[in-house]
């Protein structure tokens, strides 16, 4: 659709010259809301004032939702209070919601205050929940029956209510107490008896969201249950909203992204990388780049220890950063493959033995492989002897030895770290490859340095 | 719903062993697909072919989806050839399709020939498209109708292959030769005149997918349009078929764990951990680990040319971890940035100017910000003189410079590596932690030693 876009972009210009506001209307009216969103985006301020105010007032509702947190405000500030009170109302809740998250508190108040009553008690209902949780998820926007109706009952309901809901695939049932009883899909009012009731397409069997849930809990049900949408229930069992499955993409595309982010050692940013403020991006690598530099500093400590082998035999310090590193990248593909499969509910905490049993059979296997290289590469080395001295062979093994050692530690290390952080309660995703990365090369000076005095005592140390 | 599982796993033993296979079977009928399949996979072989059997046919199809591809096989060997006739046939085409995609290729010709013509033919279609397009993902079951159709008609229709259907939600509007000319909503027709025609409803404006769209283009199409289903088209424009919300999400998080492995610094794994046979993952992991280890060693042949500066001041080999690694860990956070906003679309190939910009400035704030804790580290150490001589001064300053150098560079690197993957055609994903690590630890020497140089000659070099 980006082709419209750029096909139409230019004409707005034009049609905003010529004041042809009509024309202008009907030709955005044909676009998709997130298209005029983004057209509207790239229009200079005034011609983008403009523009927005021409839109009926449903479509302008759904394009608002398209916006990015600063155009929003943006319009917020140049749309007049009683056409931004009309706005405002007709968003659905769960936009509006995550609107009012994201403006300055002094904003959202004032929007909160153009809010209708009934409008605005959804609102707050939904505010009060967790962030995070499916309460702040949901929509308030399904329809919902009565077991005792008939279907034509029902149906005549469903197209009174149906209009402002977001999904009429399913329909809920509840009883007088509003507690959900059922799901029912629209497919089986559509082929049932007209006569006939509610009760009688009913099997009492259905999936629920809890509203106090993660929302990370939705994702992994609409996964597990291919639905289009999930209803969620407070403590009562009460119907307060349904979840669909297309604002679940949007979360497990975040939650996704949030990981990555921690996963490359910082936290994740609010806002899309070229959107987030500079300022704020670069807090959020300073603090874990300055805890793993102060952590890395124990290298230079556990040198020091070792520093009179580095002047009895300056080869040794050569080959420091292969051995270290190797240790950090075996770590990194640990801790990765680890973080991804809590993640995605693949792996729970009571996995940890299996994990740790394969990770340490697959540690040996790498550094059997690694330290394999770096033998064949010291003893087949041309210059070997002018390089490395004539205990070549001796400082092979030596590398080849403390190699498997750190592969290995990096590897055990890379893996149960992420249970770790998960047991004591913190996010596993910050066990970033960098975060196992420094504290693999601290062991790893210790493994090396310890390797090189027993292999080469009495021969260049 | 595990609740639900663990209290009716031991009844499902009882009612086995009893053969009350009729209770059983109304039992589980009552059940989620999603659960009656967890339910089986926890049974133990014979139970579990017994129990499946009980299964409706429609039932069981649904059921059958949710295994995995080693139950799959497993039941395939199982369940006699009648039986899978019908359970291969009642099975929806997308999920079929993945099953003969995971299958080795004799099985796959096996269940291939115990297709209907019409089912056979549709699948040959689905699995001529190539891998990872949205001609692999879509679903041939959707609703059609024609423009000059009463709306009455269009409901009879509706009615009656709609109970096929993945979603009704979406009514889609083909001309004579098949091609889309509109999408309509299911509220749109329960709320219209029953003597209109289905064309009184259209505004001919659809967003649609291509059948030979990366399937990544659905998860951002899916997601910038909030729908809960979009059409898929060939390119005469005739309508394919439709991909749902629910396998989208699929894609998304199958998407970023692939990414994620990658970023890893490892080949994504194709099953999930804990399923990935043991092998084929070392395989995966061993290809990048090797490589990443022979160019590391380019950091010995670096280190080698400053073989005598650290022979005459050893205590320059101490700080040598800490500089390099800052600069790998800097380069982490940029990749990692970069290669998800790339993912989801944030950042394309032309914004590469922006984020260099953007990540040059962040590499010198976060560089300074480090070589000025590294400075105040050398110059307010408690035992400074002893350990690091009378210019102990110079020394913090060659370590802040050469921090202040290898941190910009690690962000410059880090930040720029994934464009240039993709701008070569390669996977940016492959532009992993620990590769961007090796890069700039090789610099990371060359920079290191040069400061050094050039701070300390006539010092203590």
């Amino acid at each position: 659709m980006d082709s419209i876009n750029r096909l139409l972009g230019p004409d707005v210009g034009a049609l905003l010259r010529d004041r042809r506001y009509d024309q202008l209307r009907s030709a955005l009216m044909e676009l998709e809301p997130a298209d005029v969103a983004d057209l509207i985006a790239g229009l200079e301020d005034e011609q983008s004032a403009v523009t927005f105010r021409l839109l009926p007032r449903d479509l302008a509702a759904d394009v608002f939702s398209y916006f990015d947190a600063e155009q929003q405000e943006d319009l917020i500030a140049r749309v007049g209070t009683e056409r931004l009170a009309v706005l405002i109302n007709e968003m659905d809740p769960d936009d509006r919601t995550q609107l009012l998250e994201e403006v300055p508190a002094e904003v959202a108040n004032r929007l909160m205050a153009l809010l209708t009553p009934a409008e605005r008690s959804i609102t707050q209902t939904i505010l009060n929940y967790p962030e995070e949780s499916v309460g702040r998820l949901m929509t308030p926007d399904y329809v919902r029956v009565r077991r005792n109706q008939t279907i034509a009952q029902a149906m005549g309901h469903i197209r009174r209510y149906g209009r402002d809901a977001e999904t009429i695939n399913v329909i809920y049932v509840v009883d007088e107490h509003g507690r959900l009883i059922d799901d029912l899909k629209i497919r089986q009012f559509l082929l049932a008896d007209p006569e006939g009731t509610v009760e009688s397409l009913m099997d009492e069997s259905f999936v629920a969201l809890q509203v106090d849930d993660d929302r990370e809990e939705a994702v992994r049900q609409i996964e597990r249950y291919d639905r289009v949408a999930l209803p969620v229930l407070d403590r009562r069992g009460v119907l307060v909203g349904i979840v669909t499955a297309d604002d679940v993409a949007d979360v497990a595309e975040e939650e996704a992204t949030e990981d990555i982010q921690k996963m490359g050692g910082m936290e994740a940013l609010d806002a899309p990388y070229l959107e987030s403020g500079f300022a704020s991006m670069v807090r959020k690598r300073a603090g874990w780049l300055s805890v793993l530099f102060v952590g890395q500093m124990l290298t230079a400590t556990a040198m020091g220890l070792f520093e009179g082998a580095i002047e009895r035999a300056v080869v040794l310090a050569l080959f420091l950063p292969l051995i270290i590193s190797s240790g950090g990248n075996a770590g990194s593909q640990a801790t990765s493959l680890v973080i991804r499969a809590m993640a995605v509910g693949e792996v729970e905490l009571r996995d940890w033995w299996a994990v740790l049993s394969r990770e340490l059979a697959a540690g040996l296997s790498l550094g059997i492989l690694l330290g394999g290289i770096g033998l064949l590469r010291v003893i087949l080395w041309p210059g070997r002897v002018e390089a490395y001295g004539e205990h070549y062979v001796l400082l092979g093994l030596t590398l080849a030895v403390s190699t498997l050692g750190v592969v290995t530690f990096g590897t055990f290390a890379g893996s149960m770290l992420p249970f770790v952080l998960r047991r004591v309660g913190l996010d596993p995703a910050a066990a970033s490859a960098p975060f196992v990365a420094t504290l693999v090369d601290v062991t790893g000076v210790v493994i090396y340095f310890t390797a090189a005095a027993m292999l080469l005592r009495g021969t260049i140390l």
